[in-house]
């Protein structure tokens, strides 16, 4: 099978032919690139000297129909709205790394984001969230990856909103996540010197996240909710770690969370679980597609605080997108995924 | 006055120095350091070559009465408790850096410490925090100085706890610290590839400074509160961001907020208040005495979240230690903290 | 004395500030930028909160003529020369932050820059190394502040190749910037995760800074040389640390050279010297005016090597700046420059 | 073929495992450490959670015997000299990873570290650079695997040296190194704190590893040679830059070295060379085996300036300890070792 990224310049692009460029079921074989058209990826990227001769390239969408049976876009929202219904035309799959197709409900992502032009494909894209939508993920043609921030939110709730163990209009999620997840465009904001020794919450209460992660919720606990959700910047590159506060309904041990998130995910290949007085952190992540849970019970408060770590470029962007296409071709869930993290 | 600084080789210890040596109203006279005795302070510490000669020393508690007239003890807690009623007694004013006389019950103390052996003092002790006890510290001889954790988080509720605005059962503070709060002791978990490129919780819902928030929120409130409370660790050296949740008894508008967080701190030195759609960061505050608060009033979940950001070395120790000391000797409150944050 | 800034939202731009609004013997009285007129200084660097009230002004040349009496121009090379002969024809002294007037032959600077369009001042200029040139600085109505390079490079050697204790053609000069040296302009290269977790050399045998070594160096030896020069970008913000090689032109110990390096800076407030066995680092200081030098004599190679330390934006650029107003204004060289390095 | 790591604890030796656990080739069956016996990896390091079962032991040295086929010690020079003697008597092959049997000469070793226990396998000892010496090490027992620095600085002259374009006796090295290279023992020194920041030099012209560099350079001179070296400590996990100064025997150009540098280098699966305006650095090679070089040739000087980029832990130590073993075992040469770095 062949491969394409469409929009391979920022650090999801280059994450993406990281991991495709050694993936043994497929090929990559077209990315795309306005900006660095007509010049090598290695050139650009440096990591991927010796290990792929691959140019950027800025084909028209016609042109590009024909160079892969496969593709991921990896462009701003709004952009791929206007791309994806075409590459479904042409018969492709399709991984979306955007916000386009993740909110079902047009109104609320008008709300969030902007006007929707391609509100006919809502209902048929598959949230891509594998250890909730697998057997569904395996028959779509079109997957809407989830955002970083979700994806570390949702898997870290929904054992507990599932079995109604918590209140869900409680939840607090005050997330930190390194600057790759700002993107590889030049702003001041993102400057060394702004970012380096320092540490900020931004767009507090109004983060773009916050629809799609109350969509999630609502599913899982039967009943519409609100969430608060605090984003903050790290003065890292990759890493996410959610930090997830929400009451208990009745009196709980370790014990009873403990079981009932192993039931939830001990046969899944990417969710680690951490033991009673184990706690995740970004470092450990990095790298690779994981997702590590750990949590503590505040007898005191009778709240649970949850901690949730990924790699923003992988599990909550790259890697995900892979095992999404790994799951639509038919394909073992985890290849070419088995990265250990580095560290340090 | 001559001063005294017990314990100096350790980060407080240092930045107690930096901020003594060219304070305009006392004589550094005397720093003490078993590890360093007889060593230079400019040879451990380069920063201060050129403007201190002083060197470490070691002396008897007895030889030590003589040598200054006031002591900062930035001690471990424990060892604090021996060393102050001596001073005390030898008619020595004190500010006291540990924790050992921050908690008023014993009993609570007992509970999250260990066995408090000058119990005596603890009625006698004042709470360190000149913006809310500043009379009782300007008369007291010993002053218990606030956490780093504790100190970002008061100032931070204070006002809202006063007028009643939030409900004080709801509140849940998610912190965030930079590794100088770890000390300067050589451990694994602290050193820079541990540390760098990374960001974990750790104590959550246990960490030692929860009874001191809930002893202050309490006395705030009128009642008896237990909060929750997650510290993080920050890949950064020096600052706190404190993101604090908490219900709203009633529906409120920014400016009505705003303007009680005015009233409260419009003449504090070292409060600033940020205007809606700003926020603080550790950035803005690294190496001075400032507390900097804003905060954001989300309508859909009801809540109030507000953003505390201090130098925990700063505000969070030795500048507000230098700042109770001014209060207490009767020198100018800003005396010598006049330090313009350093950004980048 | 009224002091105005010209450009003054970059990192030099704001360390100008920082400085200037609490030096005691002027006022800061205009800042310029095109970017940010008319907003507040402090809204746009929050450190500066509480510390002024001056907003961002774009006035006309003439008009700025009557805002302050003495001016730093932090402008781009090229811009600068465009400015500094108008401020000079109104009477107003100034220190020029740009390169364009460090370099005496308007060949040599045209051959690594561009087209000079105000050579007439290149005569008169003096290059504001006050511990070289102090009696013309005082003097003068133009200064050149010099390159942070060059500032860290030249202090270190000029007593070196005064006493021709090193052969000066066998000097190599490796040196390693912080990040704040690019400036504050968005640009791929310098966003955090581009610099962070890696180091690079840039420019290497081709910086513009070499001609102004060179110049000096020359001078210093009585004769024309070329040294090599390779700079890196540290991830760090602030700091330069310069590693420099010459070969000893006979057999030299640690404590000759030691006493030459003493009797040109003992009297110095703003070079430090480090004993036998000590070295310099960028963090010891950070947020300073001071250079700090050691060295190692290698007797295996008879070579010595130098270390220099500064912060790019202190003593390389800000700070050394308001040294020269300082001489220039016939105030304490010192005045408003005695900051203690802060560390961590 | 199973394999044991004796001395897994550190960096380099959790980078062992980490690329051991996921060789095709090999079975990783023991892994000692006295601190950490009888507890879980994946519980000291988190990364190798669902990677692997294996508990640290600490077995004797004869039941160790037993329990694999091919040993890497990664323990301290002078502890490795008591126990390779002895694993070579049980027929184990052995990768060793401290400086005891890289240098040939005893008396050199014991000039710069202590006395020499194991001489008579000096002789025998194969130094562990495959692009240099990799039919001797096919055929080894014991391989020395080079430094970190020594490895970085070996590579890139190689070929400048051996076609007699530089003049050994002007070779300068300036290296740089992540805080890895210092291990993961517990210091003030490398406390995140300390490093973060910051820049600095240590162990100027008196570092150890320059009597490794000068025999590989003397034996591809065909002369003694005596170099000068600075280490440097940055701020950064992993990597090593080096930046190499020679001056040329003759007029050279750009095509002309690099011609020789592929000549030496194309066929090598780890030496990455860089084209004419693009230069190394530590990021572009982090977590990966590779040993990325570029140079410019400085007609000013007529010096050669040549940057060497490695991770210190890959390529470096861990990396290039598999690449031997992979030799010593008939295995492909790059097996194991296919990973991209990782960027951002």
């Amino acid at each position: 099978m062949r491969v394409g990224v469409i929009g391979a310049s920022g650090y999801t692009g280059v994450e993406l032919i990281r991991l495709l460029c050694r993936h043994p079921g497929v090929t990559l074989s077209v990315v795309t690139s306005r900006q660095y058209a007509g010049r090598p990826v290695a050139s650009i990227f440096p990591i991927l000297k010796g290990q792929t001769g691959l140019k950027f390239e800025n084909p028209a969408l016609d042109e590009l129909f024909g160079m892969a049976d496969f593709f991921f876009t990896a462009v701003p929202h709004q952009t791929a709205m206007g791309i994806v219904p075409k590459l479904l035309a042409a018969q492709k799959k399709v991984v979306d790394l955007s916000a386009d197709f993740r909110i079902r409900d047009a109104a609320v992502y008008e709300e969030w984001y902007q006007t929707h032009t391609a509100r006919e494909y809502l209902a048929e894209a598959v949230y891509g969230l594998p250890e909730i939508y697998r057997t569904k993920i395996s028959k779509a043609r079109l997957i809407a990856n989830p955002g970083c921030y979700p994806t570390s939110v949702i898997l870290a709730l929904a054992p507990l909103l599932r079995s109604r163990m918590i209140d869900p209009e409680s939840i607090i999620v005050d997330s930190k996540s390194g600057a790759s997840g700002a993107g590889r465009s030049a702003t001041v904001g993102t400057l060394f010197c702004e970012v380096t020794e320092g540490f900020k919450a931004y767009k507090v209460a109004e983060h773009r996240h916050t629809p799609e992660m109350e969509q999630e919720i609502s599913l899982l606990s039967g009943r519409q909710v609100r969430i608060s959700f605090t984003p903050h910047l790290l003065p890292i590159s990759r890493g996410i770690l959610s930090t997830i506060y929400a009451g208990l309904t009745r009196e709980l041990g370790h014990k009873e969370v403990s079981d009932l998130y192993c039931q939830a995910y001990a046969k899944e290949s990417f969710v680690r679980l951490y033991d009673e007085g184990e706690l995740p952190a970004t470092q450990f992540v990095r790298g690779s597609n994981y997702c590590d849970i750990g949590f503590k019970i505040d007898k005191r408060t009778n709240r649970i605080i949850i901690l949730s770590a990924i790699d923003n470029i992988g599990k909550g962007a790259a890697g995900q997108a892979i095992q999404n296409m790994n799951l639509v071709a038919g394909l073992e869930e985890d290849m070419g995924l088995g990265i250990v993290p580095l560290f340090p």
